[in-house]
């Protein structure tokens, strides 16, 4: 099996607090529908049978190898690829494709978030595969979301011609559209979201690398000769950080001129806010996501996370009356009380706590 | 210094759930404006100097006796009383009447709650004062609260001819009464709302329960002989549990002819729910009532009370976004949210943990 995954899971994010933190993002937190099963994990597990985990590749941060480690116990430690610093997409999706490629010359590599909510896992995975089937043309594949409304806090795809059954050329890369356009994009039906999942053929990437980011091959170069020469890791810890720090999409998709996007619709979610959260999550008959054993009197659409820990090992007891529509997150050292329609705010918490040097609690 | 006082501090409470428990009643928790004072504390520490510990005694539970004790380092650990079972307020001023008038036949006793709020207390202790005089008169004396609104959750007391400089005789003691008899008598400036505060010679109320309830004078009577035997511990858990659970407004006092009512005004509140505690609260320029270092964004007029304890000794970052007028209470083991409007419903919380059995949250 000549395919891989590689999952992006370096994210550090701030719109989950209090439950994201530094040493806790996003992705290691159960925030879809299963709340025992992280994002993260999420993501390894609805990969197989298609991409199993001996062929998944992590790249994370160093401070969260441990972590993610412990939660993908099927993935072999040393495909947990630990970035001394945090530079962007293009640097990770190039050193991780480096990586895999040493192995495996000719490997598909599939590149994909850690943190995002697939509904329809099934028809995921059929649509990976068509992916897969376009990058073995040698085409830098994406997956196109079909759009459900005119959101504006997505990247779009303009997709060109047909090129085969499941692929279009991309016609156009487009930034987050004001609210006009995304409606005009919606409505026009030749836009797709941009969901960050990128397909190629090793060696196709490599090349691009080459040709658009020479500064970045260069390194990558650097860090394969010293793998090769059995320190990687010193050479790592002095190149990484000097990488240009830049996305996949603006230092190499937009440029690249082999493109292809394939459509996808398997009830996607970037999973954004605690609103989404909310969304994908169980609820009861009144719209209610509470732990195990809330008490309830006449309280509709709120969202309550209990991640505190008690010496007992039991669970708080939430209870909720008369109160609608508000997200609640309880974490051993903090609490958050917020309209769900509101949950961009989250930011604002952090930003003050930032402001006051409370970065213990971030 | 003959004059006494017992504070009534046996109450169960479910007002506060989850901060009051059946361990952790109402009087035990800094429900008014400090934050690091009970309300027990307080009554005790606003007596002084008119009544100093050495002459307080303490009727509570006896579930509560060590809690008690640990909050009231001054008073004497034996003028705190343990009531093996709670049978209302005439048992409990019975025999704390009692057990005073061993010791100084001619006392004179003052029976207040434990758990209210008086705003101002020298205002407080002056009418206090007043009280102590009409009762060296041989009237059984209330203090009745100069009412602020048409309040339908007190009782009233019609006051009367007046005796002498503050003293009033009373007319009748009146039930809660609906909204419209409540309106009546705020605007008729003829009703005082009861306080529950009671002011008489030991030997008069001693005389009073021999008139009008002879079978708890008769076990105070054999409690009496009990002591002065010194086994009063084994007679009372005897004893005690068979007195007739009756208060001492419907025993005595509506019975009683000798009575008086001295007028109060110094700020009073029973401390009857989350929002009495919201009202006497110190808040911050928006009416937020919170705990230090909490961040506020766009959130008004909210009381949130952290109870949890960290092994670490620190508190909790409560962060409050956008939302107003709530109630938030975290313990260890449950996290309450509900609007300061129905912070009455508070039961109905406690009623759905009592329907699952779970009266270890209670």
């Amino acid at each position: 099996m000549n395919v891989y995954a590689v999952i992006m899971a370096g994210g550090a994010g701030t719109r989950f607090w209090p439950a994201s933190r530094s040493h806790r993002p996003k992705q290691l937190l159960p925030l879809a529908a299963d709340p025992n099963e992280s994002l993260l994990a999420a993501t390894v597990r609805r990969l197989h049978p298609l991409i199993n985990p001996e062929n998944i590749f992590i790249a994370t941060g160093a401070h969260l190898l441990e972590a993610s480690a412990k939660i993908l116990p099927n993935v072999p430690k040393h495909q947990i690829l630990a970035e001394p610093v945090p530079r962007n997409t293009a640097p990770c999706i190039g050193w991780a494709t480096a990586t895999i490629a040493r192995k495996a010359p000719e490997a598909i590599v599939c590149v994909l978030p850690s943190d995002h909510f697939m509904g329809d896992e099934e028809e995921f995975r059929a649509t990976v595969a068509r992916a897969i089937e376009s990058a073995k043309q040698g085409l830098l594949t994406t997956i196109g979301i079909l759009p459900t409304r005119p959101d504006t806090g997505f990247g779009y795809i303009e997709v060109g011609q047909k090129i085969s059954t499941h692929a279009w050329e991309v016609a156009r890369f487009v930034e987050k559209p004001n609210r006009e356009r995304a409606e005009e994009f919606l409505a026009g039906g030749k836009h797709l979201w941009n969901g960050g999942m990128f397909f190629f053929r090793a060696k196709d990437m490599l090349v691009a690398i080459d040709t658009y980011l020479p500064e970045l091959a260069n390194g990558l170069k650097a860090i394969d000769e010293a793998a090769a020469a059995g320190n990687e890791p010193t050479v790592l810890a002095e190149i990484f950080p000097k990488l240009p720090s830049i996305s996949i999409d603006h230092g190499v998709m937009e440029k690249a001129d082999k493109l292809a996007v394939v459509q996808g619709d398997f009830g996607w979610s970037d999973v954004g806010s605690w609103e989404s959260a909310w969304e994908l999550a169980k609820k009861d008959d009144d719209g209610n996501a509470l732990p195990d054993g809330a008490v309830v009197v006449d309280a509709r659409n709120n969202l309550a996370v209990d991640l505190t820990t008690r010496a007992d090992g039991k669970k708080k007891i939430v209870a909720l009356i008369g109160v609608s529509d508000l997200v609640i997150v309880e974490t051993d050292d903090a609490l958050l009380v917020i309209p769900r329609d509101r949950a961009q705010d989250v930011r604002s918490a952090v930003d003050v706590l930032k402001s006051r040097g409370k970065t213990g609690l971030l």
